[in-house]
């Protein structure tokens, strides 16, 4: 039996971890002919049962990427095409059998996995492009194409998708919709209400809501597709999208930038959005725990590559710019000023370049301590390669000019290979997504890791916390190893963590959704009326409460 | 009596001009009492009855900005406070008042006009900004606050509203979140379900639904805001809105460019997001015949100026970039290129702008005939100032470095005054907002005009047929000034143009909404689900039917 992930053992049934959570009993268990049924709708290969096919293969479905939950549904189907999805819920729907939604299962809120023994519908199969518009970049998909599979797709017209997250691997579009993930873009690109222009959606009772608009702009009537975006699964079934791809910025630059403290991260970003404005890309941040957790499990890509900057310092920067004409945003080039100023024409000569400059000055003002751009092989200093024209100064800087995507893909390794390294150093791993006023945000960290310590579980119970997210969006990730995995300590922490950011108006889940895990806090994120107005949206769409149950709206008991 | 508007008659009463609708009868008709209660609730003075006050007063409430539309209300409400507004609200849902919010009234398709005598809830009282995070940029305010006002406003701290329009001097923030509102920069900043943060929302019933989120990303559970958005003031009564405000980018160019054909336009566009993809900040296009209507009527500004480029091209863009480095993208400068090519240092001397770089490019590729581009006071056609360094082309480009944003607002005149210029050429117009992919997109033009002219009414009934809007959007306005208002014309011209649209997947209200005037052709945009689940969205937030009856959804008479 497969007894393991990450290394450690498999997380328990979540229904064995949450006692007090009963199977709701309107729900059907199912039986051979509701199997006998699916099997007559399906390809004989899209229908899984657990007794047929190896466990490892199954516990792909039913246990999350996080090695937090588990259900023991008994089938898992995986439709190829719409209609197969709609004949599906029409079934599940009429015979109360409740469903699961899956598409990648990399949800960090334990929503795409059963809770019980629901079904899981998994788009797997469903990975048909079917339009692409190169003029007005619309993109017309199944709901299970593969995000980075989307991406080197629309990557030979010249396009890219406006979303981008460690996960993207394994993550489908679907999923990504139904979670409105957020990621590494969105502070550049928007988020997906935003660039999702229509979805196609299966209703619990079978019915096909088209509502696949390809125009960038459709206001006729009310904007239901934004009700499916972030619901979690909850309401509908998502099986085409439609969303509008983004041109291709050519000239590419990371910076790693290594910083004193945390208001000098926000002083960074505020020069960023600034001096940067329209080439920015992305803007992360790493504590300096995650960057040696990185640098010891040797996960960074190459394998053991050091750090491009000094690996003291207690945070770090990864920021990307992406823009269209290589002569200003990468290449040197040497430039004459004429300015005419007081009657008189005054010439100077200098050279400059965005990246540098905003190097540069950040440096100059003690904002950094160090820095480094992915454009060479090199290292390439900031101290060495930024400052006033100095004939010594040229060679180096004409090589570091012969952009190595290499060194951009390893710069960001030091960040997307963040989260999965943190989850194989520890049995379980404890996580929140929070976002907050910037200044604050990674007070968080700080005021938990003072928590823990105060309470003695910090270096027992508790391995280490660690703090790193999208700066940009003022959104972090704190994450919490442990020794072991404990529900009353989850408890705990979810209580003090929760507490602490609504005190402080920020957000409770960013962008991982509620799911399973944080569906119980909902109460902290929203007003009881806003509570009431979902739930009586949830009953419109899904009478009978089939769709996902038991994620997102807390259980009534 | 003020009977006139735009220099011509006032149209008739809604009512009248559409004899075939009734009146729903379930809604009370205004009593003393109800002004008595109106009266307890707000400040005297903000109540206006008919009858006191003097009846151009009352039409700025009554009569829309097009002369299209009047209602026989006999009570305008300005409420001041977010309670206020709960209050109105119980008490006219407890009594079947029916209710039309209103912002700027501005509405392009009728909707923020009562159709009968319901009554007017302005915003033009709630007028608060309520508070600005200059580092995240997110802005909250009332929902009465003038666009053009809050821009001024975040203009201090470097920051502008992610949205423009050409009625932003009398549009208000409600009013366009509750249109979902395009306009000017969407193509740079996206639309408002990507910027809009959060909500404040009077439901019918004057519950509050507190939504004024000011993170910039938050899934915790439905995403309610987004249905307000765009739902025209039918599902509830917006008071706040939070909403992302961009940075401003300092560096401004206006291109003016003259254009022989559609195609060459089509081919401009794919230009711009290739090369000029983070600085492009808007691209307009307008015909022949609508620049010649703000010539003749000398509505640009300043008034007469000329064109500043060739006016005999069959059509003209205005492209303006917006970056955040002056000397990237708007000064001149002289720069040296270092290339190591097979071992040989070569250096290569030349001066580069991007604007003018691109202009160079599609005057080299006869896609425009002429340009021109905003930084001085000098016309500075292309032919003089683009191409290879020679000495005599330096003074004159020098000269045009002074950015003039006078010159940037005479350039914009050219748009922004030709929806008002050609509605104050006829006694009515009858205007379409339509949504296609672009390489069609002026094809509804032609053929609207041969339709009308193998009608025979082009130059009887209809005075003109103009075609301009927001390429970058795939969204052009379709206008056409009327010597009478008559409802059958309007009516056959509708379903001419509708027809054509929905035959090539286009939408037939791409950033006015449906209010009044589309509300029956709902039916062309949307399948029947679709507008099924609608009329159950409408019946969840407001059962007894009392936000603004007879638009967005057509009667079910
Ligand atoms: C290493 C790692 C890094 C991550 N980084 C980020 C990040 O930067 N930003 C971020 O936002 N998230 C991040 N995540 C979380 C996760 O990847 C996202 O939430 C992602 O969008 C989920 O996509 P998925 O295809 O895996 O969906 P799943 O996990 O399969 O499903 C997610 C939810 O959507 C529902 N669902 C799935 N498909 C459908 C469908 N077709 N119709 C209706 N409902 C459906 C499921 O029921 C579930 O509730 C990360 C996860 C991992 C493991
Ligand atoms: C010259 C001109 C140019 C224009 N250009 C554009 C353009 O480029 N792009 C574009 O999209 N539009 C354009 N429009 C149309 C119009 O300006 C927009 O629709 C605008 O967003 C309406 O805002 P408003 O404040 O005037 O709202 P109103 O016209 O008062 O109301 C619009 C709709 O919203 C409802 N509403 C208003 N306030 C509230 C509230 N507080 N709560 C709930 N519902 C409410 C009303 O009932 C109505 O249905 C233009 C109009 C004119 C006159």
């Amino acid at each position: 039996m497969a007894t393991q992930k990450h290394g450690f053992n498999l997380t328990a049934l979540t229904a064995e971890k949450n006692p007090h959570l009963k199977r709701n009993s309107i729900f059907k268990q199912i039986t051979e002919d509701d199997v006998a049924f699916f099997k007559s709708i399906l390809p004989q290969d899209c229908v899984l049962e657990t007794s047929r096919v190896p466990e490892d293969v199954f516990l792909n479905f039913t246990a999350d990427w996080y090695n937090l939950y588990r259900s023991s549904s008994q089938v898992v189907l995986l439709p190829r095409t719409t209609d197969h999805v709609s004949q599906l819920l029409r079934y599940c729907n009429e015979q109360r059998i409740a469903v699961t939604p899956q598409s990648g299962n990399t949800s960090a809120s334990g929503g795409s996995v059963p809770v019980f023994d629901e079904i899981i519908i998994s788009t797997k199969h469903m990975i048909t492009i079917r339009t692409f518009d190169p003029l007005s970049g619309a993109l017309v998909c199944d709901a299970g194409c593969n995000l980075e599979v989307l991406d080197a797709h629309l990557d030979a017209e010249g396009y890219q998708i406006p979303l981008d997250l460690p996960s993207k691997h394994l993550c489908r579009i679907g999923g990504n919709v139904s979670t409105n993930a957020g990621g590494i873009r969105m502070m550049r690109f928007g988020n997906l209400h935003g660039s999702v222009l229509g979805l196609e959606v299966v209703l619990p009772d079978g019915t096909i809501l088209d509502n696949l608009n390809t125009n960038r702009k459709d206001n006729t009537g009310y904007h239901l597709k934004n009700l499916f975006i972030g619901s979690e699964g909850t309401l509908g079934f998502i099986t085409g999208v439609s969303i509008l791809a983004v041109r291709k910025r050519p000239v590419i630059n990371v910076m790693i930038l290594a910083l004193p403290s945390f208001p000098s991260v926000v002083q960074a970003y505020a020069h960023a959005k600034r001096d940067l404005s329209e080439i920015i890309a992305a803007f992360e941040v790493m504590d300096q725990d995650s960057v040696l957790c990185v640098k010891n499990a040797r996960a960074q890509w190459p394998e053991g590559e050091p750090l491009p900057v000094d690996d003291s310092a207690a945070f770090y920067c990864i920021v990307e710019t992406a823009g269209s004409v290589r002569e200003h945003d990468n290449e040197l080039y040497i430039y004459l000023v004429y300015v005419i100023d007081a009657g008189t024409l005054r010439i100077s000569i200098n050279y400059l370049q965005k990246v540098d400059r905003f190097i540069s000055k950040l440096k100059g003002e003690g904002v950094i301590t160090d820095g480094s751009i992915a454009r060479s092989k090199d290292r390439v200093s900031t101290s060495e390669h930024i400052g006033p024209l100095s004939s010594s100064a040229f060679p180096s800087i004409i090589a570091s000019d012969l952009l190595s995507s290499t060194q951009i893909k390893s710069f960001w390794s030091w960040r997307e290979r963040l989260p999965g390294t943190i989850v194989s150093t520890a049995p379980t791993t404890i996580h929140f997504d929070i976002s907050m006023p910037l200044p604050i945000l990674y007070t968080v960290v700080e005021d938990t890791r003072a928590w823990l310590r105060e309470k003695g579980w910090l270096g027992t119970e508790i391995l280490a916390v660690y703090g790193y997210g999208h700066v940009g969006d003022g959104n972090l990730h704190l994450t919490i190893p442990a020794a072991r995995d404990e529900e009353w300590l989850r408890k705990a922490l979810d209580d003090f963590v929760y507490e602490w950011t609504v005190q402080r108006n920020g957000s409770i889940s960013a962008e991982h959704g509620l799911g399973f895990m944080k569906a119980p806090y909902l109460s902290h994120a929203k007003p009881p009326l806003v509570i009431d107005t979902m739930f009586r949206i949830k009953a419109l769409f899904d009478p009978n409460g089939i769709m996902n149950p038991y994620k997102v709206l807390p259980s009534e008991d």
